[in-house]
This record gives C-alpha cells, structure tokens and sequence, in this order.
C-alpha cells in the first residue's frame, strides 16, 4: 500500500482449489476513510456487489475491505447473501472496527455456496497478519488474482498545497472482461483527504475512461467492483471544491487507474499483445467509443492479431457494423503509424513494412473517422488458441 | 435448382487461391423473374452490395445472378465499382439477357482488386455450361463456399390452388456470421407467380426470423446479401394478396430459409456444436432476443460448450449483462431438457446427468425469464481452438 495509513495481508484459506495459494486479503485503514465505489451493470450481482452498494450509500466512514478469491458468491441466494454480510461483521469484529465498516469482495466461481468455515478461519488468520511492508502489499495482490498471470498494482505520489498525498491501488482481471465493469475487482487507496462527493465524483469520472474501457471477451461479470478508500493521513487541507487540488487528485487518480486498466488488457486470458484502439475525428465521444468497442471486441479482428496479421478488412468491416455514422471513403487507418486504408482503399504499403507493424508486443489500431473532433479509446488484447483452452476446460 | 425454369452452372476461374476449386457460378432464369433482396447493414458495403441494391430498388424483372467466391471486391474503389458493373453487363450479354438484368455477388478477401480477366473468361465459360441437373446444382453450391466445409441447400414443394410449386436455395457461410446479415451469401428461387410488393414482404418478414438469427462471431460483414428470384413457370395463379395462397408462399419461404440458416450456425468456422438458444416468458420480443443474443454471441459461453461444460453460471450472467430487464430470481434455465437454475440458484443436478446435458452435438439453451410470453431464437455454435486456427493463420 503507496498510501499512509492502510495496512493489508493475505493468507491462504483454502478456498481455491489449489491448496497453497493465497486466496484471502485484508485490508484496512488506521483512520475512518472517506469510501467510494462502483460496480458492474450486470442486472445479476454477486451478494457482495449487493451489499457494498448499500454499505457506500449510507455514507458512512469506513475501515477496510475483506476479499477472496476461487468463489464468487453469486448465484448463491439467501445463504449467499448471508454470508457475505457475515465476512463484513467478522472483519470488523476482528481488527477492532465498529459494525459495517467492512466491504466485502469476491471472485471466482459462481453458483458454488461460499465455504465459510475456511473463509472464518481465514478472516481471522488475516486480520492478524496485517502489516505495511511490501511483503504485505504483494501478497495481497496475489490473493485477488484468479486465472491472471501476473499481480498488478501502481502508486502515485504527489503534491497538495505542499503536502505529499499517495494513491495506490492494485487489481485483478484475466477474463470475463468487458466495458461497464468485468470481472475485475479493483482496491485503490488514498490519504488524501477529500470530501465524499467529490472522491465520489472523481471516481466517477476516472472509471468511465479506463477502467470501462478494457475489452477482453465482451463479458461483463457479476462480480466487478472499483473500491477506492481515502483516510486523509496525509494531513493536506481537505479538498471541499474543485479546482486545482481536485484536479491534482483526479489526475492522480486517472493516472492509476490507467495503469491498472492497461495491466488488464495486457494480462487478459491467453493474451500474447497488448492493443489500444484509438478512434479519432468522431462527432461525438460516443461513436469514437462505439467503433473503438466493436474494433476491440472483433473475434476476426483479435484473431487476426494473434496471427501477427495486419487484416485492416476485418478493422474497417468492425468499424462498419459498429452502428456508429462511418463514412468508408473518409476513413483513415494506421496500425503502428503504417497507414494502410484511405479514400475507401487499401494503400500501397511494402510487404515487409506491412508485416512489420503488426511484430510488437503492442500494437495501436489508430482509426480516424474525419467528421469531427472527438475521440475514443479501448484497450483489449489479442485472441488466442490459450483463451479457448483456458475457458473450454475451465470446470463447472 | 429445385425451382422450374431456372438453370445453373459453376466453373474454376482461377480466382480462388487454391487453383482447381469451382469459385464461380451463374444462375439464370429461364423467364424474367421478379426479384426481392435484403442486404448487410455494415456502413461499409461492397461493390456488388451497392450495385444490386440499386437493381432491385429499380423494380425490373430480372434473370440471373453471376457470383464469385475469393474475392469479396469490397473496400476495392472506383475500380470496384466498374468491376461489378462489368460482370453484371457481362453475364446479361453471354447469356442473351437484357441490359441489367443481373445481380452480382462476391465473397472472399477485401480490399483486393478483383481479377477481371479471370473473372471475364469465367462469366463466358459459365453462361455455356448453365443445366438443370443435380451436378448443376452441387456445382453452383460449391463455387460459392469459402471456408465452408459444407454446401448448404435446402428445398421444398408445396401447392397453391392446385398447382405444385417449388422453392429452393443455397447459400454459403461460415466466419464473419452475425445477425443483420453476416457474410453470408443466400440465393433462394421459385416458380411462384407472385407480386413484387409481396415477394419483398415475405423475404423481409422471413429474413428477420431466420438468416438475422444467426451468430458465429458477432462480426457482421460488407457483403452479405439475401437474393430472391420469383420467375412464375409454376402457372399458378399470381398472389397478389395477403391470403392463404401467401401464407403458403410464405411458410415455404420460412422453411427453406430457416433450413439455410441452421445450416449455416452448424458449419461455422470451427464449430463442433449446433447451439440453439431460445428464450421464452419475455415481456418484448426485442427483448427476448436482446438476450438470446447476449448468450450466443459470450465467448465464455461458446467456450464452455466447446468443453462440454454446462456452465450455466456464464449464461446466467451473459444474459443479466444484455441490457434487457433480467430479474435473476425468476429466471429457469434448461439445457437439453435439464433444468440447472431456478430461484435465483442452481439446482441439484446428479454430476452424470450434468455432464450429460452437454454431450450431444445440437445443445438447446433455453431461458424462460418469467416476465411475459414472448420468445426469441438464436443459432450459433461453439467457440473452438479451430477458429482461431482459422482466423489466425487467414492470409491478409
């Protein structure tokens, strides 16, 4: 944890099917924090989704967050709901915080009900191991990850009113990865101290331009969550109104934010390139967005990519049928800065250059629509024979 | 051809890459024919695409269709344009046929300028082989295939007034498949005597309910195209009216196209399953089918029945993402008859009776929201290690 204040840990409670892995963190703050979140928009929410929501509305102060991995609790019914409520009780019984100041998270398998005698065990085993060392932080991002390949985390430290403020944060991701919140469960951490609506605000607005703009499969899970908790340790005067503060803060915010989204996409399942989508010359944001989604959520398209294949069809023909206004004849599309379709037409591009763009780690499919000033932006990765794999013989 | 008076005929132009494959067949009228279509709702169409909606919209008896497979002229320019303008002029001349009184059709790579002096010496050899025999017809289903592993056609008799008469099809599918006209290309006639307003009426109300509800990727292409040719040689009586003679008509329609449709969903690239997912109790049918959709287009669906896996935990969730009003409580869901979730759980189902919902090659999803009674269907088929074989190593 970047941020002052928090402290976290991780124990392996048995709950994943793998016996030694870390499936259980904690979190917690040494003050009341300031909570923010958002949530998926999937109309089936796991029981934690559920609570949490209540829990943020309420406005009150908070102290920490319990997660787990290899169960998602959903699907789950009334036992479901039960549960969940009783990990928020529990984590706050056991760090010696006042009732419901906990939030709650979880991912992995749906419709299994959540085994909670190891789930108490392991609340209780966590919340004795909390620390600040980066031991603590690095387990605790091992214990959200699924079927991700590598932990994801980022820290920004930065200045208000001559204060050092941090914000921190890490996530998990892999699959079932869409806009409007995938599966994809994101702890971020501040002590800066800032007023409910704005943090509220500032999430908000940061969410809608990276975190939903990551595309894996085009599936939005039940479980996604974006918790973001700030104690104001650091001491700044507290950020009551826009302005530059608030700006400071949210660009802090955004940066984080970004870097986590893209540690998504980069990590997405079977993922072997990273692609940004970027869409520009749009009339409005939305159809820069629409197309960039339709680009990045292409099978064709994602397939191509893995084959190290610059297939610009696929490209203009996912544009086509984005059900935004494209115009073929005034699109412009690069890939890697090779320009390689205008006026309607292929260019005239030597093959090996051709080939070329398409051989780095990242790859930036650059769209330009030539009606407008705006523009729009997608992360995803490509498709590949390991995604099938890892999903075909996922178990029920 | 099933239909009287119509004649056919397939020959190697050379134009696909493999050098001995049949990649171009003429289909003609004997009589001028009244002509209906429906055509991709991609912003960006091919050549052949433009030109034939402006022949149709002109309301003209037509006689034929020259189709090619291997190249798809779309994103091809000017010089697309007059190529298909040509290859129309061409096969009305070779086969004695007035002035535009042909459709064309293409399907294969984009973007490559097509091979007019392949293409010229084929429409030639083709307008001298054109027959009525079975070869004919096999000839003419294979020419258009791309990466289809089938052909697909389908026919049907019925009476009207008495008179027998015939309708019947083929078409071609296979990658790039979504609803709103895939690439897809589907050549239906009959010897119906029929006005054109009803004929464009019945191949619209038909389109809708079958070759649009059909998925194998999402991706929705620049040149499908639906085309339907009514030369009336059955001597029946002409339909002019809304009646029991155009209900027959219609059922025909519906059959055949239905037929094609599946064929379709069954032969999709890589495919190992045929999927049906029907979804009953809707308030809306736009929305029943909103989340027919959502389930059969979800990679993680697709690859879970590719595994053999009932998974109902993704189904469950790609429909709560749809954006229809889901409520997961009331929500029933059956695969092949095995009822896996209700009441907002799964069910207790024995692991062998699980496992065996999965094993068939023709899975039927079906979802009843319990809100109303209207129904939606969708065709696809699984996700396979095959398809991104496929679409991988496709050469650009």
């Amino acid at each position: 944890m970047a941020a002052k204040g928090f402290r976290c840990s991780a124990v392996g409670a048995g709950i994943k099917v793998r016996k030694d892995a870390l499936d259980l963190g904690m979190l917690l703050s040494d003050l009341p924090a300031t909570a923010a979140a958002m949530f998926t928009t999937n109309r089936v929410q796991a029981a934690p989704v559920r609570l949490d929501r209540e829990l943020v509305a309420t406005g009150r102060k908070l102290r920490g967050v319990v997660v787990n991995a290899g169960n998602a609790n959903a699907c789950t019914g009334v036992k479901g709901t039960r549960d969940a409520a009783a990990m928020v009780a529990l984590a706050a019984a056991c760090t010696g915080s006042p009732k419901d100041t906990f939030l709650v998270a979880s991912t992995g398998i749906i419709g299994r009900p959540m085994p909670m005698a190891k789930v108490t065990a392991g609340i209780k085993d966590a919340a004795g191991r909390l620390g600040r060392s980066k031991e603590h932080a690095q387990g605790f991002e091992r214990a959200i990850m699924t079927t991700d390949l590598a932990p994801k985390s980022a820290a920004v430290e930065f200045l208000i009113g001559g204060r050092k403020v941090r914000l921190g944060g890490s996530c998990k991701g892999s699959g079932m990865i869409a806009p409007n919140m995938a599966t994809m469960l994101a702890f971020l951490t501040t002590d800066c101290a800032i007023s409910a609506p704005l943090l509220r605000k500032a999430l908000r607005e940061v969410v809608g331009t990276t975190f939903n703009c990551v595309t894996v499969d085009g599936d939005c899970s039940t479980n996604d969550s974006v918790l973001l908790l700030a104690n104001g340790a650091a001491g700044n005067r507290p950020i009551r109104s826009a302005g530059s503060a608030y700006n400071a803060f949210r660009a802090a915010l955004l940066h984080v934010s970004e870097e986590l989204a893209k540690a998504i996409a980069r990590d997405g399942e079977g993922a072997t390139r990273f692609v940004e989508v970027r869409v520009i010359g749009a009339r409005r944001e939305a159809d820069a967005l629409r197309v960039a989604r339709s680009i990045a959520s292409s099978p064709l398209v994602k397939c191509a990519i893995n084959g190290g294949d610059p297939n610009w069809g696929r490209i203009i023909c996912a544009a086509g049928y984005s059900g935004a206004e494209v115009k073929p004849s005034k699109l412009q599309l690069r890939i890697n800065g090779v320009l390689l379709f205008k006026g309607g037409m292929p260019t005239r591009v030597a093959p090996e250059k051709l080939h070329a763009c398409m051989k780095p780690k990242e790859i930036l499919i650059h769209l330009d629509l030539a009606q407008g000033n705006r523009r729009g932006r997608i992360w995803t990765c490509d498709f590949s024979r390991e995604y099938v794999n890892i999903n075909a013989d996922y178990h029920t």
